[in-house]
């Protein structure tokens, strides 16, 4: 079960406040780079260990509370973008409705219009969060390379955030979750190496049931054959050590030959079966 | 550009059409972890690859083609699912609607009410595929980690279908498409591997400029402080090197203080300023 | 403005209750083919008439209004289906729980959970009814092929529902919307044929602008090249009297050629550019 | 921020598992009545109140932490109900494929295919939880009128669920987040009589800029005139005080009379304007 | 079943088109907060009223009909912001494309793109109207709490939207509908009066059956233990008049301990077993 | 099966860089007008066909591979929009975190956020690509006016495209594409000549089974009943030569009479029954 404190996990300090820049804060919060999918992902991986897997439920939920706290902080980044305007912009702002537009014209209209100008639980394009970001898969080798994956999109977000602003107060708050990331990116990898052998995922299935003539042979689709490209990829022995690379291309399993569906479901085009003289179907539409 | 050829890319056959599992096909087409995700990621992460990294942008588009033929071949898979009852049940159906009701009480609906019995771009439980499935960040390594993940979920799924059927048709497509995914999963390991020193991603964002109190310590979030439990990820030196695991607790950074947004939100509750006493509302109120 | 009166606009009964065909029914609701969709649709197409398209308007409000007149029809029979049980039946509910399984393992749970036992504006999948089925583009021609093809996908599922169902009320319920979309489908042909010269759409695009030397050749994409095939699309006069068809292949416009991102994207993968050794990254890196 | 420990808030067993209940009780984990949305929605309002609110702050925070927790059991219910099959269920299921078919026909296929018999962030008819299911306003009074609406439909969903199974587990847990539905309608109601005089919401707008000849009229919109119904909301004072309700019609504003779009939106929909003969369009057609 | 004439509900007129405000308006017609919401919303809850609340589907069915007005109102709106431009302007987009730009750079692009310059069916951030934003959910006072916060959140956005617009003709359209959500969140106070005692709603399920120990206890998730605040919502007689508040913590429920999911999950991450060292799992999966 | 080569499909030059109408384009990518919409509705539609009507599905699979080479061109349009800006304006970019803001501020945030400046799957407003866009209804008249549909309204989109830039190079691929869209209009309007006569569709459905009162009826839902207006669609032989076109009203079915839900559903709002004295209630409720 889940406790809070009302303490920020870190300051958030904004010293010019942007309405542009609250816009773009939001696809770390409800973004499929942001903390609410990390949050509820790893949640979400932590309710389904089983009880011989406590120090993996652990390691998730500590995470996943950290990463809560991670939504508070740019929430309060939002709001503080939105609203902290010095005081003669706020006078200002009430005797002039054109202050409004300013504020707007930049910004995403829904932070005024939905959430009196404070975040809310979508991207920066203005998308609702959707519970489809988040993975749990069952297999905790899947979800580490979900979770380094999450963190790695989520770190160059965070960057690239760094990058779009000079506010002090912004620079340090990113510089604190950019650290964090590095350590998720790290804790994960540690736990995957903790998990020992885990490729390829799920490693848990026999190969010897997987077509063992095309698991280990990239496969050409260029138009016309090329020759072996000698990459890494092509030869050599595979990344997991249980195979070896070659270079090939699609076998080809014929045309699919499908039959038509019952005719209840109409999908004849036309009355007489149009154009294709495919007499057989009179045959059994006399039956209808 | 593409170019297309008339045969499937592997054989797809059905001894004994199941309606129920053409329902738990659509997840391999049109899931997350399905193959019109990874057709799309790969090609929409090539065509941003600059033209120094041509190889790349090779390497990606191979595979995206590869996997617009397996969206096929599992397309197929469902309509002879569906479809390709023997003679006697399809003479059968056109007697009696309850066939109809049984091919659909364990089916998906939509797959007759709105396809004819075939295929759609929608997953096992009829949602429909989503970019937001699509991870193409324009950093490689992030793509790469993205592309190990969709291939670990991916391959977890092949085998729960290959679980799930007794039909030798479907069960050699499913071991063919499994060895491809281990295919995969080492050929996105190998890339990763040309790239050389990745960690953390984005490996171009200095270091220096991240908060470096908090980019390698494990925090904690245990309502009581917890002693280190000395796992891999809390002492030792990190995954990428470059730091050293600790463990610690989450700083806080005081109570957020916000400001009230401006009054043309009409954030105030209520006529008087609500029962909370705060005067100060009064002295900008009376302006308006 | 919009009025309404007590009366169904046509009898809907329900002889035997059947959950199942309740789920069924909803696509007809709330589906892609049904009827919310075309209700607004005709309606925020007409909301965009200019006043000298009047008539234009009138046919598409007068249709509009109709189609909100099947919603509620179809949402009376979903509840019908649910409800409308025999006596004994209900009576035995109240005893036995087991009667509220039976009537949902084979129906939509969000029909009792979050419904009441009610229609709900979501298709036969559960999916929620969206805002982007709808088309209004603001061409009347466009629109109108967007409503035949709405019509016809309507009444292909109307048609479907109608072989899937024995009870004579729901089969004489849809006799009346399959009578319906047969109309629609004629007065938005007819509406096209009073427009006049539509082909292509936009007519008021000047084709002069569009590249001649491909606007009227069939491209083939076959990975060998083929003959002509000597089909309708491949020779003779174009449909819309304005080309001559012809048959050839992809042009071709050399490799796209790409410049990386600015450096505050990250987009570089690793720390040393990778091991593709392109040089000319370190020279810029170096600067940052 | 956010802590949590080991613990569940409270027991959670099952003792005859049954996968058809675990995808019901999805609704009240990723459906817009279930715990993500009230977990979220009120963490959200907690985020955005201003230093001087710091007791509804609290308030808020309080039971978002609360509602983490039920996510917690409910997730862990899920997951019981899925896999703690008794020995000899489970054994079997090693051995005979045909189980896992029994598991799914009833149940909902993604907590099979994605999430390897877990919870999973979607609601039971398996649509993803949606960040437009939370609401949070910047005004407390609409805060409270959605939070008791969400406990209302809730607490309904939870005793449907109540009565849809007989596990004494089952409903143990279920009465218990019952009871907690009703206290928090209550202090939501309670909340709202702290705030005082919040009718009409937003009270902060002055009534005297809107329409006043409208604010307290019933409209009615039946097609042929009715007689005033004499019901509570067509006569008498109003619930806010401030007004007498009347019983009146819609007051009809003229035809909307668009303009035409400028020419390069392409909205003719004939060469020859089409067969309204509105000459003017010629004129600047020619200018184009 | 529904009717139409040919006049707006009330008059729509626009001095100044803006097509910033055409974007903003939008949240009105689309949005969460919007016309379409409400009016669908109250006609599914109309559909479902069974024969002996004549009235209430009377209420319902009369409201739902004029906010279909309003729809068309504001997409009436939205086509005036977007396309009455006075004579000059029109003449000189003509001439000048970049008049075109100009309308759009502070414009939802799809209003351009995809509607010709009119009104769509999504919001202010351009997200399609959803099915799921509307509650009918059987029960007559959970929907009337649903419908006033609906109307509540609407005439907050209508106040909104009025603070943002100088235009005498759009501020008077806007009075008139914050006065008709004066009304309907009166009406449907009204209508929850008429029903009686509501609370908790559900009202019909025997509180006896919920758990009494928690059902009027305020839960506080503070980290550490708080003294009762003495608030409203923490002591005394609870607001349904059927309890008394008190103040308390989590009870705790113990460790979830769960079971390993079947085998044929493969949701072992690696093939030893991994590092944890659970040897019961080698005994089953010998027998694999 | 599918192939894929080196080249773009024809040239994409790019004269002055747009970050605004990279925006734009998104919508041709990533909307419902767009090209990922047309090349998986074709190959989804050519997954469908039977083995007798192999020329259709060698008619949708050559233009589907061809819609795939117009994402690319597509995507190549928009990164080179984005990155391609001269090398002076690059070295300032590197040097002037404002020139990023000025990219964003006129552009679609997630194209940097979350691509790194390039494309995405989303429409102008930054909306996902949805399975629910593609049409593959099982009946290939229904598909063939989909797919008219399609490319009238993509054909109106380029040509909308077109007219917002006056870049050569832009103009140059947009006019290829506006000519490739006249081509496929009438491609589908000849396949659909072929089929021969397809109206109503589906036209495999007796007519004699439709309700024949109403089968060719316009019918009015004027509030006052008008005269028959004298238009193509209300007089006269219908479109598909099969009626004759009358003007009529809505027919009328009587008074829903719903019967109430069963008691588990506590679809009672209050205690008491409310105030609708309905006795009935009583009877039953004590027997719960």
């Amino acid at each position: 079960m889940f406790y809070h404190d009302n303490e920020l996990q870190y300051e958030v300090e904004v010293e010019e406040p942007d309405p542009q820049f609250a816009k773009m804060l939001q696809e770390a919060i409800g973004g499929v780079e942001g903390e609410m999918r990390v949050a509820l992902q790893y949640m979400f991986q932590a309710f389904g260990q089983p009880k011989e897997r406590q120090e993996y439920r652990n390691l998730l939920m500590e995470t996943a509370a950290e990463e809560l706290g991670h939504i508070e902080m740019l929430a309060t980044a939002v709001s503080k973008n939105l609203q902290d305007a010095p005081e003669e912009m706020r006078r200002e702002a009430r005797e002039n409705d054109a202050v409004i537009d300013a504020m707007m014209s930049g910004g995403q209209p829904r932070q005024a219009l939905s959430a009196g100008l404070h975040a809310m639980p979508v991207d920066a394009n203005g998308n609702a969060f959707s519970g489809n970001f988040i993975v749990a898969s069952g297999n905790l080798a899947a979800d580490m390379y979900a979770n380094i994956m999450a963190e790695s999109t989520g770190r160059l977000l965070a960057t690239r955030l760094y990058e779009m602003t000079d506010d002090p107060g912004m620079k340090d708050m990113l510089a604190y979750l950019i650290a964090r990331d590095t350590m998720h990116q790290n804790q994960w990898h540690a736990a995957l190496e903790e998990l020992g052998e885990t490729l390829p995922v799920p490693a848990s299935f026999d190969q010897e049931k997987e077509n063992q003539d095309f698991n280990y042979e990239f496969m050409s689709t260029f138009r016309e054959e090329r020759e072996n490209p000698h990459e890494r990829w092509t030869e050599g022995v595979s990344i997991d050590g249980k195979g070896e690379f070659s270079f090939g291309t699609q076998p080809g399993g014929g045309n699919p030959q499908l039959e038509k569906a019952i005719e209840q479901m109409h999908n004849e085009a036309s009355q007489a079966g149009g154009s294709m003289g495919d007499s057989s179907i009179d045959d059994t539409s006399t039956n209808e």
